[in-house]
């Protein structure tokens, strides 16, 4: 059976501006390779209801997991949580349990409970919350779409809440070797040995290093001895 | 007249398993950003021939211009080439100009100009060669799409010989307010500046330093004067 497939979309004009750097797509996707289920795109989209409504029905429909960062603030351009409902055609409003979660923690905190951050408590109709260990304002999943903060902190939370509840599928196992020599030297052998490999993916990833071309090669599949037997035979192609 | 739109197309195993992490759709929002093109979709694919070709249409057909990254070097996982020209139905072979530049460079170094490299000559019809001038293999233009390679360094210099053909828009003026107050404290006032101001665009990026919350506020517009004001509104309303 093939692995869990995923796809992410960030939601932020600060990415697509260049003022910030994503950081959650890199940490979300080491995740969900260690647990065997596979990440096969990420779309970033800007703060704009249509971009992230289509997006969110096109990877829903196209893959078993969708892990959305960004846009669930209490600010004015925070929109995910209503184009994730429109997406679903489900009603959106402040909803009795993530009020109650907040209203505790801005008790505790001595802090109000204003309009803007009851905003962080609309949540689509038929959701399931996601907890929030750093800031307690929840995520949400609703069908096979994980609606998360975009604060990289408060990603990686929630991250940890949703993927143990999660079905994995067989973690890929990877081999990397460092070879001194250019792509263009190595890519004939290369070649074969994929093709020779059809379970396996192997990968070339050029590098330069004081003038010196070098590639780093990586072997990957769910069987340890088929890796282990293709990365011996690499080296053997190559000794270095 | 609006800015001319953009997407990225990043293609990449790597960036997918969480292996690597991208450097070039960082670099390129900031580059799009100075010359007045926005950058309105990123898309990451993996080496699939299928995700490359369909993304490639999807995003020709949506934006003014699409810049890919990755998957045009000399093995057999680089296969971004093929996968455009099919997008676009034209025929693709190794290429006079193209081979001509990688045998002057390979006389020089000594090196053999052999199959593998030869694929770097592999150029669709039509398309405009895209001058390298860290290792000589080129990217190429067809229509409004700029391919280009996935190596950090290759790829900031082929955008900087394809951005200044280019014709840019108007350039976003930016004023970054840091706040010391949470955002829920915040987000009514700056609701309502927004609201005042459908030209600018008013961003909130929040983060927690020492456990106390605090937000960034980007104003960003292309009239200088509107900018300004607005930021000047905003600093009266929240005095720090």
């Amino acid at each position: 059976m093939p692995n869990p497939s995923a796809a992410m979309l960030v939601i932020g004009d600060e990415i697509l501006s260049g003022r910030t750097r994503d950081a959650n797509m890199h940490y979300l996707a080491g995740a969900l390779t260690t647990m065997g289920i596979d990440l096969k795109e990420v779309r970033v989209v800007s703060d704009d209801a249509p971009a992230i409504t289509q997006a969110t029905k096109i990877l829903s429909a196209s893959f078993n997991h969708v892990f959305t960062s960004g846009g669930i603030g209490p600010t004015h351009d925070d929109i995910t949580a209503d184009c994730i409902a429109a997406a679903f055609d489900r009603p959106i409003d402040v909803r009795a349990d993530a009020r109650k979660l907040l209203a505790e923690m801005y008790a505790q905190t001595g802090r109000e409970l204003n309009e803007a951050r009851l905003r962080m408590a609309r949540i689509p109709d038929g959701a399931t919350l996601i907890d929030n260990p750093v800031s307690t304002a929840p995520g949400f999943t609703i069908e096979n779409v994980h609606v998360m903060a975009g604060v990289p902190a408060v990603f990686k939370a929630m991250v940890a809440t949703v993927l143990p509840q999660l079905t994995g599928g067989q973690p890929l196992i990877s081999q990397s070797i460092r070879l001194m020599q250019g792509e263009g030297d190595i890519a004939g052998p290369l070649g074969e040995l994929a093709a020779a490999n059809p379970d396996l993916s192997i990968g070339s990833y050029p590098f330069q290093q004081d003038g010196i071309y070098g590639a780093n090669i990586v072997i990957r599949g769910t069987n340890v001895a088929d890796v282990n037997a293709a990365t011996r035979k690499l080296k053997g192609m190559f000794p270095q």
